[in-house]
């Protein structure tokens, strides 16, 4: 199955949004075997649209299209829609009914401007939208299937996973090869490293194929393998997976949608372990992701964030000389932080993070990217160093990312060194 | 001028590359009063290249290619525009020595696979590459000009800025008309509400256009106005823009890259106010908000995530009595939590949230989404309640949105009612 994505939208052209929507739709097409072999990217055009639909219909065996379906003027996909397939459009109740339902639960009135969504065209089943007011519109017509959905990622993504991919499956000929992804999340390890280690890649892949995606999160390892069943597809990519993770396992917190907080929230768990928590320099970021997971009130306890030096000696009895001693970016006060915060908040874990995260705030032997990590549990109570870069957001991200990997590490057991 | 970008590249395709270089020549473009009309993706295969290549040239007047430039198996570009132009590949000696230079300051041999880079079609004007080694392509035939340029963003940002835009600027006639945009950032009201207030929008708008695009975090509201000149353009704008702001301007926060954190930041410290937040369910995203932006320390006090009801009680100085009473999840509570958190840490704002982020933890007269956010002042002391919806990390993004947008109106005294 071919697939050809349109994405509608002004502001795509005039390169405000960055099309993630093509990105993901490709993406998860691709995992289920459908190539896609176009995107294409059109205003809030009328006719523009009208050629697209056309060219993608005859190109493909799948369209997709997203943007557009707004309750506003600018929004004319569904208009196309109707024009492109020579129909009209119906009220749909099951749609009136959600949005109804979705304003009340609102405290809301429902506009007539939404109301007007529930309308959609004659061909169509409609796609419920859980998370917005328009609904997506699925349409089969002489063996091609047109999918339109909003342009919101979100609402966009929800429908992907609960109907439209569902849907695409029960379509696919079975006949056809599969294609069998997995990725393998690392962190702290760069790429050229990571790659270096691995080797002699013809040799570990044996036909599959891998690639290296970093972000400042740490380096993703997509493996591909296409073969004639699910099974053997499966079964050798286990094989190679295995390898992979016998040279840099120790580096793989995770696979495919697993993030850090997951990984450590389900150990915290599994193991009736609390912990409590002490930033400095990301100021929030680490617990707002630790508490990114449902159900992480039964081992997240507490935090603070003490951006003030008068913040860690009241909350967590540090010795104010100590800190006029080593600095509030010091090895010695990260460790004093994760030990305050584990005493203050009678968890098994104190957890901390203090640092320069710039562009402003460096001094001469404390450069912007400096930043130190404790840990503290029952048995050690310790801190580590580390340098970042210079962007403040990157390097928010990146310190949060090496305090989970931390305690990841901590609670495996996992050495630190590379 | 119109433009249209052809990107090529399998990683596209398969979802694994996000198109930032796509958004990044759009908005260079747009800035120059050129107008994109089309986004093309194509993978790695010269027959379909040529296609779009055809289609591109004949819909508009300049092209800009980028991807598939590179020095192995799967880069055709450059073999697909010789073939498009019917000629032929020459050696360039400035781009033959750029490579060595390149690699002899890495300390490398030049491989023969990089010397075949310096070959480019005879038709052709090089654009130098100062930060990788494949040159960029300028063509000029029947008055449409066809740029190419490798598909590694930094590499392709450099030659836009140094050689493709000044060399468009010279070409674009001063009699073409210019494209003046502003973005006004909302929230706290819908989409639809926003719409209809706005009332009659071709009375407004005066030949401008307008375009909503909502986010979780509100809607943004993008005003677009082209005129003969620059200054006609920006005085046009500016009337629409407080034809808008008399209508809704309590709901607009800030302007084009301003964040709601930003803007509060700059008043908080213009106002030599400071702060310290109370969170909940949040978790620290409030907090972590606060403190992206460079200098927060000088108005952002202290945090404390008070995930447990035992931390609420000894940090805030919450009577566990009242929490018993109302519930962790109250209007009561929220009010108490500001209130608190301004009293400990001694600053003049405190701002709470506490709610249910989903999808586990709701009772019977407390819903997933129900939320009330507490801010205390040297005057006041109150808190609102909040339904957002089912999503945990939405109802994150939202709830901390709305805390944030609490704090902005309650220091520029905005009424809260709609």
């Amino acid at each position: 199955m071919k697939a050809i994505l349109i994405s509608v939208g002004d502001e795509l052209l005039i390169g405000q949004t960055v099309n993630t929507n093509a990105s993901f739709i490709s993406e998860k097409l691709t995992e289920n075997g459908i190539i896609v072999v176009k995107h294409i990217v059109v205003g809030d055009n009328e006719d523009i649209m009208l050629k697209s639909f056309d060219e993608a219909i005859k190109k493909s065996d799948l369209v997709v299209v997203t943007g557009g379906l707004g309750p506003t003027h600018d929004d004319v996909t569904r208009k196309a829609v109707v024009k492109f397939f020579n129909t009209e459009l119906i009220l749909n109740s099951d749609v009136l009914a959600d949005i109804q339902d979705m304003f009340s639960r609102r405290g809301r009135e429902v506009t007539s401007t939404n109301k007007d969504q529930a309308f959609v065209p004659k061909n169509a089943t409609v796609i419920r939208n859980s998370r917005g007011t328009a609904p997506g519109i699925w349409i089969e017509e002489n063996k091609k299937i047109f999918v339109v959905m909003p342009g919101v990622p979100y609402e966009m993504k929800e429908m992907m996973e609960s109907t439209v991919l569902p849907n695409l499956r029960e379509k696919l000929s079975t006949k056809s090869k599969t294609t069998v992804t997995t990725n393998l999340l690392t962190t702290g390890i760069p790429e050229s490293i990571l790659y270096e280690r691995l080797g002699n890649l013809d040799e570990l892949l044996e036909g599959a194929s891998l690639a290296f995606l970093p972000n400042q999160f740490g380096v993703k390892l997509r493996l591909t393998i296409k073969s004639k069943s699910l099974e053997e597809a499966s079964d050798k990519l286990l094989h190679i997976e295995q390898k992979i993770r016998g040279i840099v396992g120790r580096f793989i917190y995770g696979k495919d949608t697993d993030t850090l907080e997951s990984v450590v929230g389900k150990l915290l768990n599994d193991r009736g372990l609390r912990i409590a928590v002490a930033e400095s320099c990301t100021g929030g970021l680490i617990s707002a992701r630790l508490t990114n997971i449902s159900g992480s009130s039964s081992y997240f306890e507490r935090a603070f964030i003490t951006y003030s030096n008068g913040a860690k000696v009241e909350h967590l009895n540090i010795d104010e000389d100590l800190i006029q001693k080593y600095g509030a970016v010091s090895l010695e006060v990260a460790r004093l932080m994760a030990d305050g915060v584990k005493a203050v908040s009678g968890t098994d874990i104190g957890l901390s993070a203090t640092g320069i995260m710039g562009p402003t705030g460096a001094t001469p032997d404390k450069p912007v990217g400096l930043v130190f990590i404790g840990i503290c549990d029952e048995k050690i109570c310790t801190a580590r160093e580390f340098k970042f870069g210079d962007d403040r957001i990157l390097n928010k991200d990146r310190t949060s990312q090496a305090a989970l990997e931390m305690l990841r590490r901590n609670l495996l057991g996992i050495p630190y060194e590379e």
